[in-house]
Formats: C-alpha cells, sequence, structure tokens
C-alpha cells in the first residue's frame, strides 16, 4: 500500500519527506487545541529538553518549512510538494481501529495560492484511491467562503448533516441560541449554495486531469471540523465502505505563515490509513498473496544442497523473487508446507534425477500437478509471468 | 535506498516486519548493558505505563517471536525470515554521522541452526552492497567457537587487532594480567587457527549464492564485541571508506530463547545505515538526480492552463512521471528555474501555435536544447526511455 501511494505522489512530482519522531514540545504544545495537548506523548530527555512524540505531520512540515523556506540550507524548492508516510502518536484510548500508533498519510503544495494545486490534489487523492483498487467513491468538494457571515455554532452543526439529519442540525441551532426562522433560513442557503468562481475552475481542471465528472461532486454543506482550512475543503467517501470518509483535505493559507512569520498558501489531503486498509479488506481489494515470492526452491539432501542454492541463485538474477527453504536438514513435505503457510505459489525441487539430467521438478502449490522441464524452460515461464 | 534494499531482501524471501515505536520498558531493561539502560529514551505515558522507544530491531523482533511463535495467531511462518528499517533512539551526545535517531536497516532468519542460513544472510548483505552500487568490498568472516578457551579479556583485545595493531594488543593482554608469553601465544594461535567445519561449508555455498570469492575472507581475529553471538559471525568493509565497517552480523542461538523460554536460534545482520549513506556520498554512488521526476510541463498562460493539464495527464498515464507547475501566474523563466532546482530533466511548453498544431516544445534543461513536436512522438520519447 505505502510503495502504490508513493508511486502515485512522485508520478505528480511530489517528493518524500521524513521528519524525526520527536520534536520539542513547544513545537507541538498548543497547536491542537486542549484536548490535542492532552493526549499527546511528552517528556523530558535526559539532557532535559523537553519532547513531543508527533502527533501529525502537518505541523512538522510548517516547521520544516520555516526552519528552511526557500532561502535555508538545504533550500527548499517552491513550491515545495511533498509527502509524507510517517506514524504518529496519541495516548487515546484504544479500540476497533484505533491506536496509540498509527500511519498518516500527507500529500501537501505549499507556496502557492493557485487554484490548480486545489484541483491536482484533489486529483492526486483520486488517482491514489484508484491505484489501491477503488473503483466507486465520491469526493464531496466544498470552499469555506460559502459560510461567510454563517456564525461558527451554525457552521458547527451543519457539519453534521450527513451523521444526524437536518432535523437534529436545527435542533441544535436553536439550542445554541439561534432562532428557529433563522436556523431554517441558514440551513435553506447552504443547501442551495452554487459553487463560487475558484471551485468552478476546479471543477473544469479536474476532468483535465483525469478524474472522472461522476467522482466529484458540489457539496455545500461539507464544512470539516478543522478549523485552519481557508477556502476549498474535500473529503472522499468510498462506496460501500460506511465508517467515514477515507481522505480529507483542503486549502490552508495561514497555518504555516505562523510558524515561519510570512505568508505561506497551502493546500493539502491527508488519508486514513487505518480506514483505507479497512476498507479495502472489506472490498476485498488486497490480493490474495501478499508475498511477492514466487518460488520455493526446496532441499533434496544435504549432498544436494549445492544444486538448490544455484537454481535459486540463476532465478533471482533473472528478477524472480526466490526462496530457497533455508534448513538442509528439513523433510520435502515440511518444506512444501511451509510454501503454502507463505503463500508461495510453486516450489522447485532438485532431486537426483535431476541433478543428473540438469532438470527441475516444478510444482504447482495450488493444484498439485507437476512436471519436470530443464533449466532454461523453468528460467523461462517465470521470467513472462 | 530503502526501497533498494527492500527490494534484495524480498527477492530472498524475507518478509517486511514493523514493530511499534513505544516497547513497555521491561521489554528492553537490561537487554542492551549498563550503557544501554543509560541512554534508553524512557518515560511514564499518561497511562501510568512505563514505556521506552525502540533501541535496536534485534529485541523487538524476539519480543515479537517469543509473543506470536509458530503457534500464535498470526502465526508465523517458521523459519521466520524478516528485515525491518525503522528508527531507533539513542539519548547520546550528537556528533558528526551520530544523531539521537536514526535508522536501523535488520534481515534475519529466526528458528533454524542450518548452515545454509549463514551463508544466505552473508550472500543478501553481499547484494544488497552490489544493489547500492558498491563494487569492491570485503566480508571477513569467522566462527565465535575459534574463541574456546580464551578468556574474555583477550577476545576483547584481539577484537581491536585491526584499529589498534599487534603491539597495543599484547600490551592491553598483559595489562589485563595475562602473562607475556601467554599473550604472544594465544594471538599468534588465533592468526594462525584454521576455518571451522561451519566456515568451509559457509565458503563453498557463498559462491553458489553467486558471491566471488574474492569479495569474502576467513579472519580469525574478527571478534565482534556483542557477547550475544554463538558462532559465525562478519563484518562488511568498503574498499575506500575508513570510517568503519557498513555490516555487521551473525549467529545469535540464545537471544530469543531468553524471551521466548523455547530453543530459537537465529542468524542475521544489520546495516549502518548512515554510515551506508555517508560511503556511498564518498564513492559517488547516488545518482545526480534523486528526483523520479522525469518532464515538467510548464504552464504558459492562464487561458492554455488546461491544454498543459491534459498534456501532463496524458504523460502520467503513459508511465511517465511529470509535474505540473502547480500555479498559473508564474512566468515561464521562473518556471524552468523551478525544474532545474529541483533537477528535472525536461521542460515542456505549449504555447498558442503549439496548442494549434496540437504540438509541444520540449526543452532538454542541461543542455538548454529544444524542439517543436507532436504530442505522440512526445509520448514515444518518454515511453521508451
Amino acid at each position: 500500500m505505502i510503495r502504490q501511494l508513493a508511486d502515485v505522489f512522485e508520478s505528480y512530482g511530489f517528493e518524500p519527506l521524513e521528519t524525526p519522531a520527536l520534536e520539542y514540545e513547544e513545537v507541538l504544545l498548543g497547536k491542537y487545541g486542549e484536548e490535542g495537548d492532552k493526549i499527546m506523548y511528552r517528556f523530558e530527555d535526559l539532557g532535559g529538553r523537553k519532547v513531543a512524540l508527533r502527533y501529525d505531520q502537518t505541523v512538522p512540515l510548517a516547521r520544516v518549512v520555516a526552519q528552511y523556506g526557500s532561502t535555508g540550507s538545504p533550500q527548499l524548492p517552491f513550491p515545495f510538494k511533498r509527502y509524507q508516510i510517517q506514524p504518529v502518536w496519541r495516548a487515546e484510548n484504544t479500540q476497533k481501529g484505533r491506536f496509540r500508533e498509527f500511519l498518516q498519510c500527507d500529500a501537501d503544495a505549499v507556496g502557492t495560492k493557485s487554484v490548480l494545486s486545489d484541483a491536482e490534489v484533489i486529483a492526486v487523492a483520486a488517482k491514489a484511491l484508484e491505484k489501491l483498487g477503488f473503483k466507486n467513491f465520491r469526493i464531496l468538494i466544498n470552499d469555506r467562503s460559502i459560510f461567510k457571515n454563517i456564525p461558527p455554532i451554525a457552521i458547527r452543526a451543519i457539519d453534521k448533516l450527513k451523521k444526524i439529519g437536518r432535523e437534529k442540525v436545527l435542533e441544535e441551532m436553536v439550542q445554541k441560541g439561534i432562532k428557529n426562522e433563522q436556523a431554517t433560513y441558514i440551513l435553506q442557503s447552504i443547501e442551495q449554495a452554487k459553487p463560487t468562481e475558484r471551485l468552478k475552475q476546479i471543477f473544469s481542471s479536474l476532468e483535465k486531469f483525469g478524474v472522472e465528472p461522476l467522482k466529484y461532486e458540489f457539496s455545500p454543506t461539507l464544512a470539516r471540523g478543522l478549523d485552519y482550512y481557508t477556502s476549498t475543503i474535500f473529503e472522499i467517501e468510498i462506496d460501500g465502505y460506511t465508517a467515514g470518509s477515507v481522505c480529507g483535505g483542503g486549502r490552508y493559507d495561514n497555518l504555516i505563515g505562523m510558524f515561519s512569520g510570512k505568508d505561506t498558501p497551502a493546500v493539502g489531503f491527508a488519508f486514513g490509513f487505518d480506514r483505507l486498509m479497512e476498507a479495502m479488506e472489506e472490498l476485498n481489494l488486497f490480493p490474495n498473496n501478499l508475498t511477492s515470492t514466487k518460488i520455493l526452491v526446496t532441499i533434496f539432501s544435504k549432498e544436494l544442497k549445492e544444486k538448490s542454492i544455484e537454481v535459486s541463485s540463476e532465478l533471482r538474477s533473472n528478477g524472480i523473487n526466490t526462496e530457497l527453504y533455508p534448513d538442509e536438514e528439513v523433510k520435502l513435505d515440511k518444506q512444501l508446507k511451509y510454501a503454502d503457510q507463505k503463500n508461495i505459489p510453486y516450489a522447485v525441487i532438485i532431486g537426483p534425477v535431476e541433478a543428473k539430467n540438469n532438470t527441475a521438478t516444478l510444482k504447482n502449490l495450488k493444484t498439485g500437478d507437476q512436471k519436470t522441464i530443464s533449466k532454461e524452460e523453468l528460467l523461462k515461464i517465470f521470467s513472462f509471468a
């Protein structure tokens, strides 16, 4: 999964970034609200330095940009497009799908206000999902400016629309002190809002980026919880996976500037890695066979061991991932059982007859079929597989 | 580097393993000697749990094997061959090439005493170095049983032979209370020792694994500091890189049993990742161009933006890593400068004439040469590059 995601990101010119697990506490504290400070892993190291474990990947990105910027050493190329796939830590109670250490997967473009960047990061997220095998998903897109002049308590209520329904949203608004009539008016005006100029441009670019129009839609009631987004926001939902969106992102033009003291616009997204995995599992997108090993070369006897080593080396030299059974004193049926347990599809056996004739017996471990073939034939079969 | 190493490990049937950064303190404490306990990052988490940051990858491997073993759920295939490339943390004073967080890269085969495994892990280490581009290196191999009946203080002195020379080794032995004559006798007897039966088998297998005989040698004075090795030990030195060995490993048949309570032999090695990087740098093995991006598609004007998006999407669909300049309002020469800074070798320009004729101008950013070609030709050039 990580490799496939990285391949897509790199195909768009996003470069990999890794930041250290430990940051100075002061870099992270106060950036994630009260709750964030509470569940951040923090401690004092032996040198009396107050440190904290990475809590997300956006603040470390901001720190790196502020530290090296477009003028530091090494100098960052600007706009700076990076992806980052690393663990983060949160001292929460664990539950199904929620761990104290989990992987995050972010891609961001820093240093441009361009609407093209907004469209591109959305396209990258879509292409990444396609690469993982997802066929049906919906990208909900909105612009924060839709909520101009709407009180924050109303925005927060509207954000829950899909989860709790219209009635409850209106109820919540009224509870928070908005008059009944006004609440209905606000909700309706949002529901009937038209795409902004920025969104129209994004929609027209997305198709050129090769994203099918069926896959994205304007969703005026999408608000996204975090307050730092400034215009474009989006979320991606996988059809048939109901546990929530697997991707969220948008434009945040002020956050990085808080570190760097310079105007530093940015746009990006994060995949929920554990949700992605769960969705892939539920939709059966993982291959049956996660091992990349194609062949187990067994060892017939101590005397014939070197023949097996040779054949395994030849297969590998031809680019075929080949495991040699690692113990020359184990019986053949146990070796084959091992291949089966590791989901290795084929086994090669080199007994005395094969050794004499310079052949090998190739056994399909799923069907049980086997045939004795020349070494050349063996190499040929798998080089074109 | 990580990908290339992973590719080699997987070509031999080693599977990737990742363990959490935080382990319970009791798992790690006391496993690395007094000094290890001292420089281990330890703290109490919010739940009052005493935890510690990963200090190496061998103890977590032992913990995983003991926890899941060959009977746990998920059950591990046995022999269990895994590689692991993750950061570890040590609260040391930083200096050139020494950091508090650094990457380790281990590969081990657990659950077999087979001499074949010893030879295989040595071959894997050699192939990994070749994959990174190293041509000349020496694998020093020894068997701990050579040191049977030799007092540990003498072994520790002999281990320094290459660093400090014969004189100093003898001096140290005498200082530690060994008689002069005896010290000379011990050193000579080690220097003249013959390879053990196990080593002879390893040497004869290594050639079959495709490791050139020039690259490995019997080194009877090699001792390796850590005490847990039980028979085969080896180190790899890169010709022309003098800062020390880049790889060390061997057989350790008792360590994992200390966790699992079961006899669990193992053999493996670790690369010093930072040294590897340093050696690659010194020997100029890093490609000039670390970006995988082949082309920057520039944006001529806001009106022609969608043409550029289209071409970039087509290039990408043909498997060509292509960056689209992310800002439509930046001047062309600044876009080209950006490509240069990112070491992207080619730029594509689609101006009004190109848009009209359905062509593209391809510019070689190293030579400055440019030519206007059809889109089909453009795709062809890079699809076969």
